[in-house]
């Protein structure tokens, strides 16, 4: 097989990330999803007659959020009364008319309580003929730190780490999330009602679950705060909070405490959500792109989640069947993938959900040849690492062995970082201002 | 949605199902590629003249050896000289000109050791002029088992369960198994040596490695006595084995017992090996009568292993992409799988990794509607139950809460069989004749 070929095959497969990525560029989303057309403000298909509006809000969170708030800004100018988004350290962006503020993720921190409790304030002042855009991109959650009264950020902390290590479900560690919150679980849109809120949203989480893409601010909450007692008597963890905690959710349990709103309640009667850009969207346009080049495309799935070992083994056996019998595509084939995997750690090594991803496919996909294979996370960052994923090919492990490295002892040791830095198969992009979760291309020729 | 529907979708999976069954039907395989025209004998795409041959031997084993013997006589009849073939108790078939032996599966007896002596008789009888037909099936390897000399069957059995429990692979355990017996790693081959050989294959392997099919007792084995030692060494379990194996593998390696015959040997240069039937042959033939139904088809694999769970969990992920977006497929549509995975047993319930593949599907996609999986091994047997798998719908698990049934307490018991049962959600279809490992029939409506 010549050299030549391999490498174009590389440069596709870049090319066709990219392509994914630009369809999930957050400035092409909100121009996709808000114009202004003769005072009439169209946002995600509702129309408003801004002569109607007394005062237009945005506020929000995301390390996109910044970049949104930018590309609002353009369409919108001085229609926009002011507002406040909080954006991760680094992520700052020029704006005119729009509070920014730089905040701690995924630890959160002073900022990031600050900021909070500032969208609050602009929030309390919202009227009935207000419109509040609320721009949430991934990280949103851990930006807008805003203890319930009489919570320290501190406690919130423990608790959240608590219930990390304890075995808990993301449903479960959300529920009690927003009843340390004061803004969490729709209590932002509770805050802002009787103002309409319209809510532009970068997804980040597998299946666009508007209550979990950071924590749902602006959604209902169907959870209680009996519900919290329940999951940490279930992990039998009551004993390891702050004793504020407990305390907290005991009152809340009496109705002391005032619940989160729930589905149903008039705050949400004129609340709307928009989700503008997704796992989806950018695997979708991707996979038009790998098509205009000429590859026969097929898109597994979006929602991709478990064990980054398995699913990279089950996909192999896939891609492996293109190659014998050309199904489910022919070759020159593209298979797309995203979602976003976890990686249970037993070595001490360096990478992550994307480069383990690679490093078990070149394992596994040795023999299917030509093939390339390019792993890596939308928002250019995998794991601890400066690299947003990598892309491989069938004459990596052939390379690694010219080495001397032995790739499985690497996989053992969760080493996938420098392994392909050794081989020049590491995929570093730097920060892409976008974020929705990864996207995974293969490749057969 | 009509309930008439999910029925209708039932009847197609099951109608789908049996398409697949027929394409890999032993007799149907024999037909397709052993015909006689005027003299001429035409095996898997090499012809025979039969003036030309002195004698026609037919050997083999595997459940599904006496239906190719049958399929055979009713082609050849009198042409054949004679041979013999081992059958699981209760497979028997009658045949007039080739002798059936019926004998212990999966654990080999008397019956089966007698059979593999009387088969390498028959080998030693043939000439440069004859001709062998091979015939191979799943269970060839459990049927034939023929000890080296000096050694027990007791000592092999007692040597596989130590390489089965200490974590080694496939292709290690297979190197042990060849170099413990004289009929396999090519053996049969060299005892038929100069005769010409052809193995008509029934492949029950995932990737048909004939290699590995009835541990190859055609097939050329690359490895060796040291390789035996090096891998009781490596699992630190030489200590745990008969002294008479660890003896035998001494003298091996010391060149005192022949070595099992390498690539290149000459008593392969006369050998065919055609796969007859095979997991994909099923699944394509069940692909196109599902296109024929009107459902838009993709086959996603036929080369699926690893730990049922995490497959099943991956694969719920691309069927919610079709209810999603209708990739990689539009509904009506129809997803298909095959391999063999495994199951790590936790729990003390009955089940197979059929209907544990069914379970987790059934969990997971509760919300997919309307909604029919068929998970079903092509042998009519899933695990130690009389079911072949199951067949479940999107009202599987509302149907099991009515009963007060929890889907996650059967599945954390690996109890599937039970949970199945009680809903009526089994599928029986008692022995098929053929066994191409498993397949899986999705239909998205």
């Amino acid at each position: 097989m010549p050299q030549s070929l391999l490498k174009k095959m590389r440069k596709d497969a870049i090319d066709i990330f990219h392509a994914g990525l630009e369809a999930v560029d957050p400035i092409a989303a909100v121009r996709r999803h808000v114009s202004l057309n003769h005072g009439q403000l169209i946002v995600g298909g509702k129309t408003f007659d801004l002569s109607q509006i007394n005062a237009l809000w945005v506020v929000g969170a995301g390390k996109a959020s910044g970049v949104m708030a930018a590309a609002l800004e353009e369409i919108l100018a001085d229609r926009i009364t002011g507002g406040l988004v909080v954006v991760k350290y680094g992520h700052a962006v020029d704006l005119s008319h729009i509070s920014l503020v730089e905040a701690g993720h995924p630890v959160p921190d002073k900022n990031g309580q600050e900021g909070a409790e500032r969208i609050r304030k602009h929030m309390a002042m919202a009227g009935e003929n207000d419109l509040v855009i609320c721009l949430i991109s991934g990280g949103g959650s851990a930006l807008l730190p805003s203890p319930a009264p009489g919570l320290s950020l501190t406690d919130k902390q423990k608790t959240i780490q608590v219930l990390l290590s304890c075995g808990a479900t993301i449903h479960e560690i959300n529920t009690v999330r927003k009843h340390l919150s004061s803004i969490k679980g729709g209590q932002l849109a509770l805050s802002a009602h009787p103002a309409r809120v319209v809510s532009l949203i970068l997804s980040d989480v597998v299946g666009d679950d508007l209550d979990v893409i950071a924590s749902g601010p602006t959604v209902p909450d169907p959870s209680t705060f009996q519900d919290c007692i329940n999951i940490l008597s279930r992990y039998r963890i009551t004993e390891k909070l702050p004793k504020a905690i407990n305390r907290h959710f005991a009152d809340g349990a009496q109705k002391k405490i005032k619940e989160t709103p729930k589905p149903g309640h008039p705050a949400f009667d004129d609340t709307e959500h928009v989700i503008i850009g997704n796992n989806f969207q950018a695997l979708d346009a991707a996979r038009l792109y790998a098509e205009s080049l000429g590859y026969n495309t097929v898109m597994l799935t979006s929602l991709m989640t478990g064990e980054t070992r398995d699913a990279a083994h089950f996909h192999a056996t896939i891609l492996k069947e293109v190659a014998q019998s050309g199904h489910p595509a022919a070759s020159p084939a593209c298979l797309l993938s995203g979602g976003e995997t976890t990686v249970t750690l037993k070595g001490k090594g360096k990478g992550g959900r994307n480069q383990e991803f690679a490093l078990v496919s070149a394992i596994a996909l040795e023999n299917v040849s030509p093939m390339v294979y390019l792993c890596a996370g939308t928002d250019g960052t995998d794991g601890p690492t400066d690299a947003a994923g990598a892309i491989i090919d069938n004459t990596t492990l052939a390379r690694a062995r010219t080495k001397g490295l032995d790739a499985t002892v690497y996989l053992d040791d969760n080493d996938s970082y420098h392994f392909f830095q050794e081989l020049g198969d590491l995929f570093i992009t730097g920060p892409t201002r976008t974020n929705v979760m990864d996207m995974r291309i293969a490749l057969i020729g």
